[in-house]
């Protein structure tokens, strides 16, 4: 037994060692990754950041190099508000607070909203981070299903009409609109109108995370919820992850002013402020354009490697195997026969050299899932895909 | 009413907005600040930025743009071995944790070991910025009182027998060792000693945060707690933010690797990991020698503004007043005598055109330490710490 154990919080005494995570620490050095939310490194935006950050100690320095304001560097503060107005979200600077990834208002939002054993609403599946991070804080999580039109309002009603009947006051529901994290799938626009609609009816938050927003490869651009709503209830969220570079960890939160207040009140608490620096090089590599070429010529590269991942999983998928076909974004969601061992599976796929994120990592019960898998199509090149796609669809082969 | 009122955590709701913010936020732009934490920026290293940012984009940028180790950039965890262990705090790569400055670790130290309403144990007074990390988890402080050798090991003892006598198990004191913040004294090498014994005989962690070591100015470095640990039950922690910049948010935790593992699943949860650009520049500014150059530098710039203030103080302050005399860090803590109105003194300072950091900030029990001051004698240079310090003066003494 652990001398420490008298000491641990009864989260950190709660926390299970996680199969998935066992069977892929036997992932070997080269493997083919289609596992993580990566960014092809290859095509990193190297002199733009070394052009940037020489401006920066030449003329910003003295503020970006020093502490600085919790909520956030003023002039990436304004430049929000511009990239937010160009979306309809109605922003001015006090609805605006800067995070280290969006990653970090995850925890802000429990810290603000949720005491220990209170519920939110989340998507099933999800985003692994955000189960990871709002158990950390010991929220309930009330799982509720998608198809292919993203998460689906009469089950979030369903679940609120319930938890109301409890006399249960559910805090926020957590979604994501857009190429939806693991499923790529989106919100139609109708359902984004009904869930704001239930979500002023039951008086309770949306939080809107939008990582992927920037990345469409086809279709026509749909509102935000953000951009729809006229009755401050939604929080939005978005980074700077997928269209600059993870390395950088800035991300933004738009909500209303009182919102922000007590959002940036918990930030303070928790990192005092994002780096300044790192606010000011994504600021001004914005600003000056970089941003956006980066993500059209992202964007291309990507939409390419999307549909041949697309066209591999049409050549090398036996009958019985479906998956999502999204519009953007970086994943696309497999499903195999439900019989399938999937733990099985993952364990030589990770043998022969590739990787993939199984579906209990985006479950709250992550005893499920195990014959889905989530694709990430960025990191790596078609040669890589193919390889990866032939190799999974093998060891399906062999376990049907 | 807050149409959101249904909604906050009970944390936000116990929040009550500070009455030392409020007066503090008249501040008029132009002002001589003595109030933050902040060095110098006229001094901050450029030049040394430019050059380490260019290496970094053209022989890491995959690894330091990309997603990383929560744990930590492995460059910069090597690195950090080797100044812990040449300060013998016998260290292996399992037993660094890299944080979004040491203030990231007060939050994680909470969510490991701390259940809302659990109790740990803080010197009175502490520094500002963890009491508000502690409260926004819900820890409840047990204040023990410093002197002039930083915290008195017989007041811990006291504080922890009686709670063990109730049946409550304390899961740490937090420790500033050096220079203390705010008040600047430090803790003596017997006291060190002590507070091991105490920690091991009531089974609980010591959390030393040690974010000034670099800046001893006289007298002879003492053993960190952790180097004279041989039992586990220290935390350490401490910060680039000093002697690079704060602008770049890296610190770190040295502690078991049984604590570090569990820091880290907190750390994921929170912020993924700490930007690897940011890791990777504060691990390149140390090897390279510039950050060595870089604190050599500060440190002849802080020691002379030292003794500046100090005589400063001699002065101007009139009879009644006194203050520390630290041999190291970034602050002195006055002392004006108690029947003194220490919030019109306040307001008056700030009418001037000069700020200090105000003693409520540093107690758990804000309504005390009104006629205290915390000074920061590294922001500013000679002539404004001598107009500081004279209107301050001048201030006390109208109203004495």
């Amino acid at each position: 037994m652990s001398k420490y154990a008298h000491l641990y919080s009864g989260i950190m005494k709660a926390a299970k060692p996680s199969k998935v995570n066992q069977i892929m620490a036997k992932q070997k050095p080269g493997a083919i990754h289609l596992s993580g939310g990566f960014p092809d490194p290859n095509y990193f935006p190297r002199e733009e950041i070394k052009e940037i950050i020489s401006y920066v100690m030449d003329n910003e320095a003295a503020t970006a190099l020093q502490y600085g304001n919790p909520a956030g560097y003023p002039k990436l503060i304004e430049h929000v508000v511009e990239i937010a107005n160009s979306k309809n979200q109605k922003t001015k600077n006090e609805n605006v607070m800067v995070v280290n990834g969006s990653t970090e208002s995850f925890g802000l939002m429990c810290k603000a909203f949720v005491n220990p054993g209170d519920y939110i609403i989340v998507e099933e599946p999800t985003y692994s981070g955000a189960i990871m991070a709002f158990r950390g804080h010991g929220a309930n999580m009330l799982p509720v299903p998608i198809d292919d039109q993203g998460v689906i309002p009469e089950e979030v009603e369903k679940v609120l009409a319930e938890k109301e009947k409890e006399g249960i006051q559910v805090k926020f529901m957590y979604i994501l609109p857009n190429y939806q994290n693991p499923a790529g799938v989106s919100l139609s626009l109708e359902r984004r109108k009904k869930l704001l609609e239930i979500a002023k009816k039951y008086n309770v938050l949306i939080y809107e995370d939008d990582a992927y927003i920037e990345f469409r490869y086809e279709g026509e651009e749909l509102p935000t919820i953000k951009s729809l709503d006229e009755d401050g209830m939604v929080v939005y969220t978005t980074t700077f992850s997928k269209t600059l570079a993870p390395g950088v960890r800035i991300g933004w939160v738009i909500a209303e002013p009182e919102l922000i207040k007590g959002l940036t009140a918990a930030k303070m608490a928790t990192s005092l402020m994002s780096s300044p620096l790192n606010q000011a090089l994504s600021a001004e590599f914005s600003i000056r354009g970089y941003l956006k070429n980066h993500v059209e010529k992202s964007k291309e590269l990507y939409k390419k490697r999307k549909n041949y991942m697309l066209e591999a999983l049409e050549k090398y998928m036996p009958e019985g195997v479906t998956w999502t076909k999204p519009q953007g974004g970086y994943f696309l969601w497999v499903t195999a026969p439900e019989h399938i061992d999937g733990e099985e599976m993952l364990k030589q796929v990770v043998e022969a050299g590739v990787s993939y994120r199984p579906g209990p990592s985006f479950y709250v019960d992550d005893t499920k899932g195990w014959n889905q898998a989530r694709l990430c199509f960025t990191t790596v090149d078609e040669e890589a895909i193919d390889k990866g796609i032939k190799t999974i669809a093998d060891v399906i082969k062999k376990l049907m």
